[in-house]
């Protein structure tokens, strides 16, 4: 036999994961031994010696029918072959096992061991309502476009928006580095008008811009942001990379509330039999990777979302996990004005209403449409 | 009206996008002519003046049933929206349609100016081939695993492939920076044992190791990977993010072959219709973010893709894209020595031949195993 027997170092320390498999049973179990392999040690069972195989390949430690939906299986996985690090954690969840048929991603239990080595949402829900002043109601949202304006025309959005008192103005997630409304100029203009705005109006308004682009550009963007007087950052880390995001969060010379965007990452929320839960990604990953609020498709909107995943995705930016602050659920994607009761009866207060091109819609300039939106979301 | 109507200086040049839609002609093309708006403006229609309009949206410029599998719309952007950077692109090609039914993005059409912006491939089929010092048949590849063991058994393993003439001696990609194997120590370990077996034998076997890790870190550990004799890295873009790819394979001073693989994409590819086609995501752009071979997972192993599918993904490896290199197709796992006539009539003799945990089971030891692998593929 090629592969020496050896038992690794290990704590002893686990975290679980649950998986929905498809078909009869037995092919649901075998699909669920599979996978305990290929997410480990991927490497044929009779060629790994007892030792080995023991310490490193995955565990199921509960099997459960579920009635109409297939079978759950919790898997356990010793902490030390995730590193620590969100790559090979991702991996570990996922990797190789996003490519077989049948199997979807579903919840988390991380020990606090694991989740230990991330810093989470550095504001959360308390300390972004704490930055902004808003201590009750829900937190109003816009964005600047549409894609084409240059940056004064930009600036001159946000500027609007924020008399009109929105609290958070952020980037079209599309608005990156075009010639058009380049990043440094238009991150520049805009904070100072919201800054201006603020001093006119008493508010606090936060310019949040949206950075993307090279990685190795995104921290020092990052950086010319905080010092031109951003308040925050928009991120998309299906566009960006995961880890991406949780650097930024981490880095306490930033330290800016930051805000998940959800493009790109539609393929694994879109089968109901396969890729990753609304619960697991929107919600637990997203505050793993620190998100202090998460902008997703809410239901009613232009996407195909459904209410009952949405509060999926809500109770995920509020579930336990060993400490970590809660995220802001920010459903997205079409809202308007006269779905902010049924926003507010989905997601409670806590709840950022992110409405964006309809609020050109209301009143008789931007401003008092900005008005109107405060007033729907203060009596809701 | 609270958007100013004006025409950003633009180019006139486009880049061209074909994407599958479903359902019958109307709701297809009205969700055709919903995307065009989606991944530019992202703004009502009747709010965007015309001018503005006119220059951003994108276009469908041919529109045409595909029997039994929808409509295919041929949608053109200017080139200046997507930043010519690699995450904005991504984010045109397909965000926040990614999040919506019964669209695919199928193929992309992009012109010079927009490519030019791309390195691509380092090396390519010929720049590998050349470096490897062998110029016809089938290159060889393998991985070390099972995680678990230490980074002297691994090194040990790698020393055997390399006895036996493996062309390419990669780590498993789980293996990350985990207490049982240091990145470090592993890296120094396994590259330096090629090294000496290099010089034993006289071949030219590389050792590339999973670079994997912090967003910070990646460059730093590429870095050392060459510095202690790595001749190649491997990184897997769904994991560390597409960029992070693109900014290692322009970075002339690491200037090593990089193999993508596919960990956390399968979502992506895992319909139809809907998601990436394997073609865009496996053969364009893992060769626009300077991929020298893709991993991918064969047909006939332990994953449930088609002959049909490699066939075609072997195609967008060596699609025309301005003058880009090659990358070599790699498919992989779980294939097997037997499987090799088969593999060799899909791909022709251009193809690596990812033989992992199987290669344990020929021969009288390992080495004697390779060699088996080695008479097996040029042969075929």
């Amino acid at each position: 036999m090629s592969v020496p027997d050896i038992r690794p170092e290990l704590s002893g320390e686990r975290f679980r994961v649950h998986y929905l498999f498809q078909g009869d049973e037995a092919t649901a179990l075998e699909a669920a031994r599979d996978l305990c392999v290929e997410q480990t040690i991927e490497f044929p069972l009779d060629l790994t010696p007892p030792q080995l195989r023991g310490a490193m390949v995955g565990e199921i430690e509960s099997w459960e029918s579920i009635t109409g939906r297939g079978f759950r299986a919790v898997v356990s996985y010793a902490v030390e072959i995730c590193g620590f690090e969100m790559p090979q954690l991702l991996n570990v969840l996922f990797g190789n096992s996003s490519l077989k048929p049948g199997v979807r991603l579903e919840r988390l239990d991380l020990p606090a061991v694991l989740t230990g080595h991330f810093s989470g949402p550095r504001f959360g829900r308390a300390g972004l309502r704490k930055l902004l002043g808003v201590p009750e109601r829900p937190l109003l949202c816009t964005a600047l476009k549409p894609m084409g304006l240059d940056e004064r025309q930009l600036a001159d959005l946000a500027r609007q928006f924020a008399l009109g008192g929105i609290d958070i103005v952020k980037d079209d997630h599309g608005l990156a580095d075009q010639p058009f409304a380049p990043f440094h100029r238009r991150v520049e203009l805009c904070a100072t008008a919201v800054r201006r705005a603020n001093e006119q109006s008493g508010e606090n308004t936060i310019y949040m811009p949206n950075i993307s682009g090279p990685a190795d550009e995104i921290l020092d963007k990052a950086r010319f942001a905080r010092d031109v007087g951003a308040g925050g950052v928009l991120i998309a880390p299906g566009l960006v990379g995961p880890d991406t995001l949780r650097n930024l969060a981490a880095d306490d010379e930033i330290a800016l509330p930051l805000f998940s965007h959800p493009a790109l990452l539609g393929a694994f929320t879109a089968s109901p039999t396969a890729g990753i839960s609304p619960f697991v990604l929107y919600g637990q990953l997203m505050r793993l990777m620190g998100a202090d609020a998460v902008i997703f498709p809410g239901h009613g909107g232009r996407f195909t979302i459904s209410r009952e995943e949405c509060l999926e995705i809500a109770a995920g930016t509020e579930s336990p996990l060993n400490g970590l602050a809660f995220s802001f659920p920010a459903p997205g994607g079409g809202q308007n004005l006269e779905r902010i009761p049924e926003m507010i009866s989905v997601y409670g207060r806590d709840v950022i209403l992110l409405i964006g091109g309809a609020l050109h819609r209301y009143g008789t300039d931007l401003i008092s449409g900005c008005r109107l939106f405060r007033a729907a979301a203060a009596v809701a």
